[in-house]
């Protein structure tokens, strides 16, 4: 039912008249997930054949995990039986539309000399405006991802001692957020100490932690193949002043981007704001990445609050808010919560404590 | 200078007169990685252009991590600018090379808008044949990801007991992977218990661990960017007549395999080989994969040893041998091991004990 509205979505959201939607199952393609269901780690090169009346032909070389009864299942030898199948499915289609964000060039190269006399369209970008509109159902996972986080965030003071390494601690992570239910890391977590912390897309090293440096972790959880995104930054020991500065302007930018948040609010305007809030103080120029993304079963699910943006904040859209400050000669400073814009505002789905300093 | 020579050798096997190779970096891609020994969770977008002689011009919009001196790095600030640099550096090649197996249909659009009157040539194969061969630094990473997964293998047994869920022993086995070195799971861990081991594909999920029960593990390690890929089969207490059977068959499958292996021989032999002397015993039609794949920076690294696969083995062929047999009342019984063709025989690069009862 879910996934019939789904695709009839994506269906109207093509300026083409497309008949069938096509997408090969790889990990590389989400569209297969998001048409059919099913995850991706099973049915390995399986093949969805999506209508505009929500119904899906799935062609599998084995049924494997599945308890769904509405979708349709081909079960073929080889790949001459697939091709065969798929001509026939196809018989009446004028027009086939594939995913050009996520089929390789000779996924599509396959495709076309199997469907030689058929036009095919692009609907990558269709398939990723449906995604933006999460359902209640996807908003019930992505919180449940959040939960996970956020309880794993919530315990990140516990686990750091003296003379931990960073790769100690995104251990420990990666292990609570499995232990508390998430399938598997949302992405590399991240844990950077001292100035590392200044380096937005450091992964985690051999650093031992020393008293009074930064502690940045960024992390989530997949869970029914939907995902979380959490940022926390904390000072083990205490703080000094800058760094207490830093962090009350992070965290007065976070407040005001929720805050200010409306229904078609463009994205890029949402991160300007942001942007304007940071460059008016001392930390002018030290926030250098986007203010956040949408977020749903990629991490990147589709689009950043960013400039160039054009997407707009409606019902159902999910998407972290992280703003950060990095300064190479003391570390940098980043909060990333998740959110949700329903009924008209914007709700908080992670809930771990904010603060900056370990010792009280 | 290892770089160096792997760029060479991609260009030896490209049957076109390509100038230069442009692969553009994203999770989805492992040419970037094998073309600039960078780390490809870095340089998000960052592109690739490697050369002839085997110069890497690298364009990024920030330097992360490196020690590198020998790629030219090349600093941009928006796609403008990468757009100019790429026409400015390509100025004199005809033939431009991309990877057709990883390069998305958008991506390749983005290509072909920029280089509009140069020739493509799809070089997607002609990459995974080079990586078909891999050289001591690239075996030195591999051993080292098989020594990882095979002391967590050594370690199943102490993990089981009776009642823990698959789910609990997969993060287990994960949590020890990363403990022990590994930068993180090679693919996601599969623990079935009971008839679930009857599916290849099966993953885990909370079925909990019986006496006398079948235990199949299958996990692997990254290091460097290198991969593992171990599969162990344990009766957790005593095995039945019926398995002990199905155990000796596949152990013998295996011992079979790697003895056969000779230089030259083909992939598809192999295979053949192997399914006949399942097929010969009570256990026919009951081995329903592969014999094995090739393994290197991907975990499917490029060639399955199956039927249809006419390469050979060679100097620097890294792969696995993993028979099995599946019987959907009883469970399924899986071994395997990871292994070189090197100096003209076959070298064990796992090292984990093979028994099937738990208890002696």
């Amino acid at each position: 039912m879910m996934r019939e509205e789904r695709i009839k979505k994506i269906f109207s959201l093509t300026k083409k008249d497309v008949d069938a939607i096509i997408v090969k199952n790889s990990n590389l393609n989400p569209s297969f997930f998001y048409l059919t269901g099913l995850p991706r780690e099973f049915y390995e090169g399986a093949i969805a054949v999506a209508w505009k009346d929500g119904r899906v032909d799935v062609i599998v070389s084995r049924i494997e995990q599945t308890e769904d009864s509405e979708l349709i299942f081909h079960t073929v030898k080889d790949s001459e039986e697939t091709k065969k199948l798929l001509k026939q499915l196809t018989k009446d289609a004028n027009c086939i539309g594939f995913d050009g964000i996520h089929t390789t060039v000779s996924s599509y190269r396959v495709m076309r000399r199997i469907f030689q006399k058929k036009r095919f369209y692009d609907v990558g970008r269709d398939i990723l405006r449906a995604r933006l509109i999460k359902s209640k159902d996807e908003i019930e996972k992505i919180k449940r991802a959040c939960r996970i986080a956020s309880i794993v965030a919530d315990e990140i003071v516990d686990i750091l001692k003296e003379s931990i390494t960073e790769r100690e601690v995104a251990d420990e992570i990666v292990y609570r957020l499995r232990r508390y239910g998430a399938r598997r890391e949302a992405f590399e977590t991240i844990v950077a100490f001292g100035r590392n912390s200044a380096i937005p897309h450091y992964l985690h090293g051999e650093k031992r932690l020393k008293k009074d440096e930064i502690v940045l972790v960024d992390f989530g959880a997949v869970v029914d193949g939907y995902i979380s995104d959490i940022s926390r930054t904390f000072v083990y020991g205490r703080a000094s002043e800058r760094q207490k500065k830093m962090y009350e302007v992070v965290l007065k930018a976070q407040k005001i981007a929720i805050e200010s948040i409306k229904e078609g609010m463009v994205f890029e305007s949402l991160h300007k704001k942001v942007q304007r809030c940071i460059d008016k103080t001392e930390f002018r120029g030290r926030f250098i990445h986007s203010t956040g993304h949408t977020i749903g079963i990629e991490v990147h699910d589709g689009f950043s609050l960013a400039e160039g943006t054009k997407e707009k904040f409606f019902d159902g859209v999910a998407f972290t808010i992280e703003p950060g400050i990095y300064l190479k000669s003391i570390g940098g400073i980043r909060i990333e919560d998740d959110f949700v814009f329903l009924n008209g505002r914007v709700k908080r789905l992670t809930h771990a404590p904010v603060f900056l300093e370990t010792s009280s």
